[in-house]
């Protein structure tokens, strides 16, 4: 299939360089970059193996951009009002292309079907540590595995593709439930994002304290829960001990929130927090730990402007 | 009536030295300061007018103490492990006295109670600012008023007693309902004391911004309605919005456990969160808000002894 690199950035550039040295027609939206990446081309340093991507198919503007089978949604979610705008010209496609967002948070793929009514779209759940290094240079860490979700895509056979080229561009990938994998995610980015900045720290400090151990436990029910009232069943109080164990094995780690609040880049507190409290506020079940950290994550945010 | 100061620092020093002033017999507990005090008097800098104690009746052990019909305890509730020890000698008198916990937070009586069973009890609520600012030095800078809550005094008429001494002492002085005094105080002290330390800040700017105003005033009505639960039925969500505007009024103001944290003392995290969020569960009646944020503190507070 072909496709669009809508972000090259650590997670766009890292899967689509992956894509185009397999194969695949990859078309890469950048901004800052454009010009250099044009001229020349993007370095992928990787633990999996460094390469080098000679010639880029690279863009500054969308509607300069050819039909494609997939959009790749790989922006930080902060800059999803610019969406409707940077996706109208694939939306006008006689076919429109999958659209799938790899982007953290709950919530992201409802909005965007109010503002491009019938656009298909699925979640991207990756799992990866990668980072922009330079211009048009991404420093792939570890890990890298992708789970497609599909949310109103009417053709599973496009799902299947698609898992099929990320496998064949040698990323390991799935196809899971979108609810569950979305809930399953926050689960997890909930309590540690906001968190590690709140108190300034880092993963294996708040689990080391039985103190926050405990509350980063009962915001990740609070999660749980939400996503049961949802109807999403097959996450339960398991999975809170399978998280917290799973990170208690992972090396101190600092979310991807508090590198943002550390480097003083805005924080994805709307989708990160505020749209799934929303949710849960609007089926009757507020999530009160996770609403106080919503809160102090967004005075901290201001406090950081001044 | 004859008085003890069990704690001559920035308030046991302050209400000591006015009583000593207005010619009752007080006798005062020094610990750092018992020799420069023994020599030098105690000297207090009040914006009610500054004036010098010369002679001032000084101890470092309540042994040598003789009996008095009241104790005012005026240490840091994080001091409390002492009190039994301390108040031994005065528990030990034909007719103990009656001891004052002038301290804040919740559960200090019950818990002298079972250690000390039979002395007499009650508590002062202190609506003060005052600071030790060197040694047998108080600076009192504004407020000073003080109301008493009888917890388990018989003879009342000693209540009464010690209004009537602290009003001729030159301090407006009450007498409250034991129970609705405690928690009215600790409507206001539970989110302040906390969130200045959580959020390195000062009351005005959690009230300015409106996420962590409202956050204040949701943990105001889990105090609140904590209280009503334990049958304090005169406080209600009115008395939440009296403390926000009253609290909008303010200067600027770092409440005690701030002062704490930023001199890189103990803070009072037993008496102010732990003890009240303890009684808070036992009754059914979480409050979640105020206990993450006492995981909060604690995670602060050992973070800061590294």
């Amino acid at each position: 299939m072909t496709y669009a690199i809508i972000g090259t950035g650590a997670i766009g550039g890292y899967y689509g360089a992956l894509l185009a040295r397999s194969g695949q027609p990859v078309h890469f939206l950048l901004h800052s970059d454009y010009e250099y990446v044009r001229t020349h081309g993007l370095q992928i340093d990787s633990c999996d193996g460094s390469f080098h991507l000679d010639h880029v198919n690279a863009y500054n503007d969308t509607a300069a951009m050819p039909p494609v089978d997939v959009a790749l949604v790989c922006l930080k979610s902060i800059n999803n009002h610019l969406l409707p705008a940077l996706l109208r010209p694939f939306a006008q496609q006689p076919v429109p292309p999958l659209v799938v967002l790899i982007q953290n948070g709950i919530g992201l793929e409802a909005d965007l079907e109010q503002q491009l009514p019938g656009i298909p779209l699925a979640a991207g759940l990756a799992f990866i540590c990668s980072a922009k290094s330079a211009p048009g240079r991404i420093n792939h860490q570890c890990y890298g595995h992708i789970n497609f979700g599909n949310y109103s895509c009417h053709d599973s056979s496009i799902m299947d593709r698609l898992v099929d080229d990320f496998t064949n561009a040698g990323v390991k990938a799935g196809l899971v439930d979108y609810a569950e994998a979305r809930w399953e995610k926050a689960v997890w980015n909930m309590p540690f994002n906001g968190m590690t900045v709140a108190l300034n720290t880092q993963t294996n400090m708040l689990l080391q304290q039985p103190d926050t151990r405990r509350l980063i436990r009962e915001q990740m029910m609070e999660v749980i829960t939400t996503a049961q009232h949802l109807g999403v069943n097959n996450i339960n109080e398991d999975f809170a001990e399978l998280m917290l164990s799973m990170t208690d094995e992972m090396t101190p780690y600092s979310p991807s929130m508090k590198l943002d609040y550390d480097y003083h880049r805005p924080m994805e507190i709307h989708y990160l927090y505020s749209r799934p409290l929303q949710i849960a506020r609007q089926i009757g079940h507020p999530m009160p730990r996770l609403e106080m950290l919503e809160a102090e994550l967004r005075f901290l945010e201001q406090q950081c402007q001044h």
